[in-house]
């Protein structure tokens, strides 16, 4: 922008032109060349059926890159190579308008079920990306040196490495379904959006004709043990964990709470359900501290523990509502999406405890047979107030559930200690 | 929303109203009551004194939560027990408005230095929280275990616990000091925010009044060692290594890059650091994927996989400027601020290689007085395909940088392998 005349006209919003939108989206047909692809390009604004942009949360370093003159404004992604590199879908819920309403079931394969459109100038692009990667944990390193797992040589090797095909989604919404699943007006819907956020996207109030949106949040990455699509298979055992994000646990190792310990059993489940001739499944979503943000999840930190009477599993929730106004954002809602885009349909080993996450899998007709709840020796001490606080809220355990009295007696370390 | 009435009056952006907005902020005033606390609530618009609001990416889920019914739109929050655990600041660096300007230098203290605005009833809050933690990761076990690192019983206990003051950090940009950061007009950057995201927050168009933009983007955490505020003294050691988000190695270990190894080399510097009376720091920034996000990355890694004459060193840095048309947007420019939050002048042992970092850290006006390259016994043999082609495009490397034609036959693994 920094060469370009300043005086150029700026269009606050758009409006519809009483025309379709170039290319119109059918979401759930059945027909790739019908469904349509999401067009969500700034090269040509006129071609655009979708509100907001590409890459999630890094749209804004896109536009500072293009802003300080580093990227051409209409350039076009060279995507020679970069397909799949493993099968996915399509499956029958892709066709779904409602199964699937929070990604593009079509994202990973865009450029190849819509070449049709490419030819007509089009400018799409993926939205997901599936690779193939080799992953290698200290934890599953342990789990091979302590006799629970087996190097076979072709899913683990002997020093550890496991093969997994993995995918990255980006977040893409059809309005319409989201709003259905939150038992709200379209309208609502984009009314809150755009007022709640503090005035994000106009389109989203004055685009009514463009029923799909890009939000500029974190998405999800996807790790897949065994064959791919196996997933699809209800007869073939699948272990499944679907794992919030927590950096302080995930990355640094935190001991007050569990995540990363039961990411890491989870994995452990997963290899021993692949070489058992199942497959398993690893869901990442980018949903920091209940997607609250690890400011507020500091800030509650702090709370917990110089609160009166120390941090103690009564009031685990409670300190999150007084800063927050809610326990959790993380609306499990849209969360069973990528299950069905893999063509799931039954999960024979939950790998988590979460109540919350179960039933919403089973209510969007998922069957889960099992549910494995994480090992008591990888519980950090410090995190059992977390644990007893959430069993007591009605996460699975197969052991005792505290009562009221007791939870005040589950303590965590004090501030300072 | 879902229970308001459908016909209320929707604004689609804001004008200035001739008179300043309820309070002024004057980025870079030493005294905190003349600089005024950014005032991002959505309770009364009227009140505001900053685009977007808080919690970054997050926000959207916030407008979720209010949508859904779930949260009230003028939930405040209970800041109760939340004040820092460590005091940071104020340091010279937080008068100086072109010195910090992607954050706000009062963030972690605000509720406690605007206390006379509370008084007057404006819904402000922290942008920053400062904890305490203890930490424990495998591969500081293995050091341990291996005599690199010794459990002192203080910062580092026999079971390889670590204590630690951690921060969590929202980005808040002054606008005027980063359009002067990348050499731009506010306007144009105001523009190129705007046009560039597909229409987000028409607001930095129509409210030139409003210096400070909230962008929903990643923000930052960092993990201090020893006493902090040694980190401010320029005469104690003072190890840091600055860390982009790299999930899939961070957290899941991928072996195609050096991330999580050399942060866990980092981490083990940082407590060797302290340990010898000097300190620590690890800032990590959620960029995933060079601020591309993990869809292009995973794209980028099929494309190097499956190019003529396999991934190689020789073209690491051609294949992501096919995809995204730059081959990097992590803006370093804006990186050096949260040092200069923290006070530091100099750092002794900067654990990176990343000339990008380190011209972006001393051109900022810290010092730098050695760095320290990952050990080569760390690097995973599928991650010498980027080692040697960001050694040769300018990293630092006390060893051999590869010709042209030795970067072709440094070879990585083939996608199906």
């Amino acid at each position: 922008m920094a060469d370009k005349k300043p005086v150029n006209h700026i269009r606050l919003t758009s409006h519809p032109d009483g025309e379709a939108p170039g290319v119109a989206i059918h979401w759930g047909d059945p027909e790739p060349l019908r469904r349509g692809p999401v067009v969500a390009t700034l090269g040509d604004p006129s071609k655009r059926n979708a509100i907001g942009t590409h890459s999630g949360a890094y749209a804004i370093y896109r536009a500072l890159a293009v802003s300080a003159g580093k990227l051409p404004p209409d350039h076009r992604a060279d995507l020679t190579h970069t397909s799949p590199a493993a099968q996915i879908g399509p499956h029958p819920s892709w066709s779904d308008a409602s199964r699937i309403v929070s990604l593009d079931p079509w994202g990973a394969i865009a450029p190849q079920v819509f070449r049709a459109f490419l030819e007509q100038d089009v400018d799409f692009r993926p939205t997901i990306a599936v690779t193939r990667a080799h992953i290698n944990l200290p934890e599953v390193r342990d789990a091979i040196a302590a006799g629970r797992l087996k190097a076979d040589g072709d899913l683990v090797a002997p020093n550890g490495d496991i093969k997994v095909v993995k995918a990255a989604v980006e977040p893409v919404w059809y309005l319409p379904g989201i709003a259905k699943r939150f038992e709200l007006t379209e309208s609502a819907l984009r009314r809150g959006l755009f007022e709640h956020t503090g005035g994000m996207f106009p389109e989203l109030i004055t685009r009514p004709d463009l029923h799909v949106f890009l939000p500029p949040i974190g998405g999800l990455s996807l790790y897949v043990f065994g064959d791919i699509e196996s997933l699809a298979d209800r007869d073939v055992p699948l272990a499944v964990r679907v794992h919030d994000e927590c950096n302080g646990s995930d990355v640094f190792g935190s001991d007050i709470c569990t995540c990363r310990p039961y990411l890491a059993h989870g994995i452990e489940e997963c290899v021993r359900t692949a070489q058992g001739g199942g497959a398993g499944l690893i869901v990442y979503l980018r949903k920091e501290g209940r997607a609250l943000g690890e400011v507020t999840k500091f800030l509650v930190y702090n709370a917990r523990k110089r609160q009166e009477g120390g941090d103690q599993a009564a009031t685990y929730f409670q300190r999150t509502e007084c800063v927050a106004g809610v326990q959790d954002m993380r609306f499990q809602e849209l969360m069973p999406d990528v299950l069905h885009w893999l063509g799931i349909t039954r999960i024979h080993r939950f790998v988590s405890m979460s109540d919350m996450k179960h039933d919403a899998i089973t209510r969007s007709g998922i069957e889960i047979l099992e549910r494995v709840p994480i090992p008591d020796e990888l519980i950090p001490a410090d995190a059992k107030v977390e644990m007893e606080a959430k069993k007591a809220a009605g996460y699975f355990t197969r052991g005792p559930v505290a009562d009221a009295d007791a939870l005040t007696r589950v303590k965590g370390r004090d501030l300072d200690a």
